[in-house]
């Protein structure tokens, strides 16, 4: 008996992964009708780490903290069945869509409600702690967070500052020596899905602040503020994360992470099919299928498809890559994909071929085909 | 992410197993849109345990041994990639196919054979030998397995005699002096799924020797054969076999089996299930679901829902039982099924029900109906 696992993201815009996987596995029943299928649903960005996580089991723990802007806001993070990890999501305590759309500006918005979640988890013996760094209101550098761990950042007069992104430029010396004490022996790891530095032109300012309500000349501030953070922050912790890829990630929550906790960033979905138990559930199986709507060189920076990826070579299962529309073909072989389908047609219409039924079927005929040509 | 299991057997005369599986995943589906589904295929009676268990890996043996009449056969059988586990069917060597129908006849037919493919394994260092027991053209009560095992059976001139079905009532003596030596130390399990006795109205003369071939006064003299083969038995090895559940497998050499090399006989499901690996696979699953197409008393009797009763009775996790029809539900809910649907409504004829449109509808409304019910 075969055994196929299929872990398909979204087909944006015109299937879920569920809807995907469905057809994917019609496609492979019509080849092996007594195949083993196991179609595991890649969660939506909208759904966040901890409802996939669920199924973890753990303690749910619900806080009132420090919400982005001046408001408590009840958040929630997860702790497992053997106490020892935290799964905590930034935007749980410190997300865009806690903050009414005419009051966004990350120059006012602080992640301090983060750090307050991550020092509860401490204090509950939690020594690995895992940030979910998607969807933030903030443009901080982390600063909020900090604070709330007991790292302070004071100005000219030696007055502690709040930590939100006005205070970035303000701050003349870091002090830690009142920081928590579990810092010292807490594992970090943050769920960052861009890799975009800390500031500059690719930093969190001038790529995210504007769609958080910043205006052209807050990017700048917000800018330099990062800048200056980033030199106070090497000085504080030997740690320079000016160019570290994904430090400007939940604006610039991702460089203080690892310049501080000294946090592994890595790809959101990499962390969850690790604490899914992936490993576990492609056991024996003898191919899987991952895919995307568009796949191109951009899948392997961490998006879902690279992730599966990862772990079929780690297990050394053969992967096949299906998607809607693929372009660098021979980077994505190269990377280790067995098979690169792309499901549309040549001659079909993008609007046609993004109709439900349609992706479907164009689906379907592609597994087929693409076991027909696979013999193992 | 709820995660769900499906192991349901075909709806004979409607449904596949895949067939019914799908149905049963598109109805979950409705009300869990992303949940984790697992859909394993239950391999038809007609597969054989074989063609089941070749995810395994291992190697495939092929022999030519002596066939149920005279001819030599072509037979296969499996050893696991450990070494030391084979895999035999009896029907390989042994089985009704192997006759044509116009020469089928108990009283000639051996299953020498079979008793070739142990000792080929045996020979070759397994020391754990699993038997499929159906399909057989035989009712020799075994005496052609133990011959090539190297077990003399002897008549009143002490000849050895060749071991078919006729010769059971001439035996006098079992000579055991020159034996395999392995069968001190094999283990052995037969895949058995009925559970008649070795003789008697409900023995494997009497029940099953009509199907291969046998005439009324055939039946009878094997019937007494078995008898007197059963008090030699005893004789031999001090174990009873006469009304042993499932002594009177495949013509009585479940009953063999149990005497000479204390095989234990177990339902064909339960052995798959296990060695399939089916404990990991349900590992974190919400609920399992099984099935077939009519379910009563006779399911727990090693059918395939009650072997995955037993698995999932042995990982804590909650079963649900489905089937197009049922009868007895008390006792199957007594037998740990947490829930019993029949899928069929009560108005619906049975021809219109077995059509395959409407069972997959009935069977997807039949999920749906018990997951909204189903509080965890």
């Amino acid at each position: 008996m075969r055994k196929f696992v299929l872990a398909i993201d979204s087909f944006k815009g015109s299937l879920t992964s569920t809807e995907a996987e469905t057809a994917a596995r019609e496609g492979i029943l019509r080849i092996y009708p007594r195949a083993e299928t196991l179609c595991i649903p890649i969660a939506d960005g909208g759904e966040g780490m901890l409802d996939a996580l669920s199924t973890l089991g753990g303690q749910e723990v619900h806080l009132r903290v420090q919400g982005p802007l001046n408001d408590k806001v009840e958040a929630r993070y997860l702790i497992t069945a053997d106490r020892q990890t935290a799964y905590i999501e930034m935007a749980s305590a410190s997300g865009l869509t806690l903050v009414p759309e005419n009051l966004r500006t990350p120059l006012q918005t602080t992640t301090r409600g983060t750090g307050e979640l991550m020092r509860d988890a401490l204090d509950r013996g939690c020594r690995r702690l895992v940030v979910g760094l998607g969807g933030s209101a903030t443009n901080d550098g982390g600063m909020g967070m900090l604070s709330a761990l007991g790292i302070r950042f004071l100005d000219r007069q030696g007055k502690e500052l709040e930590g939100r992104g006005k205070d970035m430029t303000a701050t003349v010396r870091i002090d830690t020596s009142l920081a928590h004490p579990a810092l010292k022996t807490a594992r970090c790891t943050a769920a960052c899905d861009v890799r975009n530095p800390f500031y500059g032109t690719e930093g969190a300012a001038c790529i995210f602040a504007p769609q958080k309500g910043a205006t052209p000349d807050d990017v700048q501030l917000l800018d330099q503020g990062l800048q200056h953070l980033a030199q106070l922050y090497q000085q504080a912790t030997g740690i320079d994360i000016a160019t570290l890829p994904g430090a400007g990630a939940a604006g610039g929550l991702g460089g203080a992470l690892a310049a501080f906790l000294h946090a592994d960033l890595r790809p959101g979905i990499s962390l969850l099919l690790e604490a899914n138990g992936f490993q576990d559930k492609i056991k024996g199986a003898d191919l899987i299928i991952t895919g995307e709507g568009r796949a191109d060189r951009q899948t392997l920076m961490g998006k879902v498809p690279a992730g599966v990826l990862h772990e079929a070579v780690r297990a050394g299962i053969p992967i096949a890559l299906i998607a809607g529309q693929i372009a660098n073909e021979e980077e994505l072989h190269a990377a280790g994909f067995y098979h690169v389908c792309a499901t549309t047609p040549q001659d079909m219409p993008l609007c046609v071929a993004m109709q439900k039924h349609t992706a479907q079927e164009n689906i379907r005929q592609a597994m087929e085909q693409l076991l027909k040509n696979w013999n193992k």
